[in-house]
């Protein structure tokens, strides 16, 4: 018997107990052994006076950590309790599986020690992709491989709005409002659109993929609050789409991340990810590109991740922990390749604009202003070495003229 | 120390080999262990007088099964004396870790229990979709999920010939032989273009997903040689690819399962899949779509999950054994729910065969003859109930009119 038992009773954790219990005859023959789940802890117990199983509700934490637990599965989210609840399971030397991003990308590190120090295990594979099986695949199954690079889509909100501003002509606020209405985005989406929510499952993925710390907030970070129709009819001028996308890539030793909208092919595999789902682009040196798609939210997506790190933990697989390299990774947030980027000027002077665009970049591609046509603006696709001489170059150009502001979006063409 | 042994030494073993020694100080510090490739069996030993360590190659199969070798990766491919020699090393305790798909689909159930029975391992990830980490995704990851269908396309060779004729109007007789120039097709590629090498890679995959054994000789298999230049033009008149699939789905209680080519939507993520690679779509009653690409052949994808298959053996993964089940899955070859297919009637009578069509199909579009007109054909898309009833309304029509030959390919339209 494997007693379970569980912090909060939303979305993720109703879902848990749901598999728990589908698959509970499931098991009992092939692992011999059988999952209990044995108490929920909740803040409002009378709302499961109702439920099959009344009795298994607690508002008190102390029952969690009785000594007859063996696994607790957290699913509050957030980091306070969450942290205080798991740390304290760990050291009563109770397995812990989480979803919870938030926590793992700010603690990993030091609940991962507390977990091995006290010989347990702490699991999250549904912390990063959902039900994407993407942490097991990289840390087991390509690990006769260096990983050179990491291309995602790891926020269904965000992508579900650039979805509609692209296919529907939408505003950012009316996609955002229709994300909010159809329970898509949160009441306060600063998490998802500002970029943070990817950037801190960036770090837990290229932590492992890297095996060097990589801190979310060292990643750079552009939501895409900041994305206007324009961008999608230039992007779509030259057939791309916009994604938000979340890239770190081993460039001469160090690593470069960031999370920020990037323009792909409309017909590559990253543009044509719709909604709520998500997609990973691990490429290994030995076994090349491989991808990962798959539902990142939800209640049963994030269940069967939690639920196999649940049977993993069962089936004693102590031997293959995932650990946090302590050592800092160094960290670039400037792209050190050749690559193309599209720039808007915004400028009075238009002609004196293209001029210095031409002047400056060898590869400038000026997008006629007939075509769009905003009245203050130059568009302009330009390759650059890398972006540090871009963002040089874009400097000199802003002497040179009178500029309000300069925007650049990265395209990516082979992914 | 871990001492390995291997068999043959082509392009896998190889392959496998350069990865052990790549990685062998990797892996030292982590899993305090460290992997010796001790012997390779070869059939000529003057080749590798040159090597960097000859003494490790050797002509006698004795050597391979000498105590103190731990696990034996089996790279030769075929059945004979691959089988063999997996046999004896089991029997000899000792694990195996294989590449080799037609020896799984042809004796698994057999080694497995052979494999359990004394307490070693054998392992075959690289068995389907080359570098794709699949057999320990469903197996593993999946695990809370009940599996309702896997759509694949798990053949590198038909799916190359396949693109060069659809991309570059190429007859098959054409791309079957650049095919066979570049080193994707084999001198004899029966094996690849009959359907056979996909259907045993279906018949492992499946047998795992669904938990029950699936023959690999009970799957209706169609290869791509009847596919021509027109197939190619009726589908892409409605924004369709043609793609060898495998199909395995829970319809009423049994399985269908099928290799044949199927049309795709050109901007699906199975009809975008080129080339060499291969792309495996999982539908989990949990998780939803989850969708694996990358290389489903060659000397590192495969090596890489060859290696990765020797890892998990190393941490001593002994609790989380595949088990092929014994019981025989009810198969079926007949689609059982509502489709659309296109139909290409050969007859000298067109006006007789549209009428009958439209009186048998409730739902028939008929393709133009203007359009690419064949003199004695009449093409059409039309939707059935399901597959049986489709078949019954062809024989129907045969009876009807004069006519030659009705070939049928079906159209999958949501993936």
């Amino acid at each position: 018997m494997t007693y379970i038992a569980m912090l909060g009773y939303g979305t993720v954790g109703s879902g848990v107990a749901e598999l728990i219990l589908k698959n509970r005859n499931k098991f009992k023959k092939n692992i011999k052994d059988e999952l209990i789940l044995s108490k929920v802890l909740v803040r409002n117990l009378e709302k499961h006076n109702e439920s099959n199983n009344p009795s298994i509700f607690t508002k008190d934490v102390k029952d969690i950590f009785k000594e007859n637990v063996d696994i607790v599965v957290e699913a509050m989210g957030g980091i306070d309790p969450a942290y205080e609840y798991v740390k304290k399971a760990l050291e009563l030397k109770k397995h812990v599986v989480t979803a919870n991003k938030d926590l793992i990308a700010e603690h990993g590190e030091e609940l991962l020690n507390i977990a091995n120090k006290n010989g347990v295990i702490l699991k999250f594979e549904a912390s990063v992709g959902g039900g994407i099986p993407i942490l097991k695949s990289i840390n087991e199954c390509l690990v006769g491989n260096k990983i050179k690079s990491i291309k995602a889509i790891l926020n269904g909100t965000t992508n579900f709005i650039l979805s509609k501003m692209s296919k529907e002509n939408m505003s950012y606020n009316d996609a955002l409002k229709l994300a909010q209405d159809m329970g898509f985005a949160e009441s306060n989406p600063e998490s998802d659109v500002m970029g943070y929510d990817a950037a801190r499952k960036l770090s837990i993925l290229s932590t492992i993929a890297f095996k060097k710390k990589i801190n979310w907030k060292n990643i750079k970070i552009n939501g895409i609050t900041n994305i206007d129709p324009m961008d999608f009819q230039y992007a779509q001028s030259v057939g791309f789409e916009i994604k938000l996308l979340a890239i770190a890539e081993l460039q001469k030793n160090s690593i470069y991340a960031s999370v920020s909208p990037v323009m792909v092919r409309k017909n590559s595999t990253l543009g044509k990810i719709e909604n709520e789902y998500n997609a990973i682009l691990v490429d290994g040196d030995a076994v090349g590109d491989v991808v990962f798609i798959g539902k990142g939210a939800g209640k049963f997506p994030t269940a069967s991740a939690v639920f196999s790190d649940i049977m993993d933990i069962v089936q004693s697989k102590k031997e293959n922990r995932i650990l946090f390299d302590t050592k800092e990774a160094s960290i670039n947030t400037i792209w050190r390749k050749e690559n193309k980027w599209l720039l808007r000027i915004n400028t009075k002077d238009r002609i004196a604009a293209m001029s210095g665009l031409v002047e400056l970049f060898p590869y400038c591609n000026i997008v006629a202003k007939s075509k769009y046509g905003l009245e203050n603006e130059v568009a302009a696709f330009v390759k650059s070495e890398n972006e540090a001489i871009l963002d040089k170059n874009i400097r000199m150009l802003r002497e040179r003229i009178d500029c309000n502001n300069v925007k650049k979006i990265m395209i990516l063409e082979d992914e």
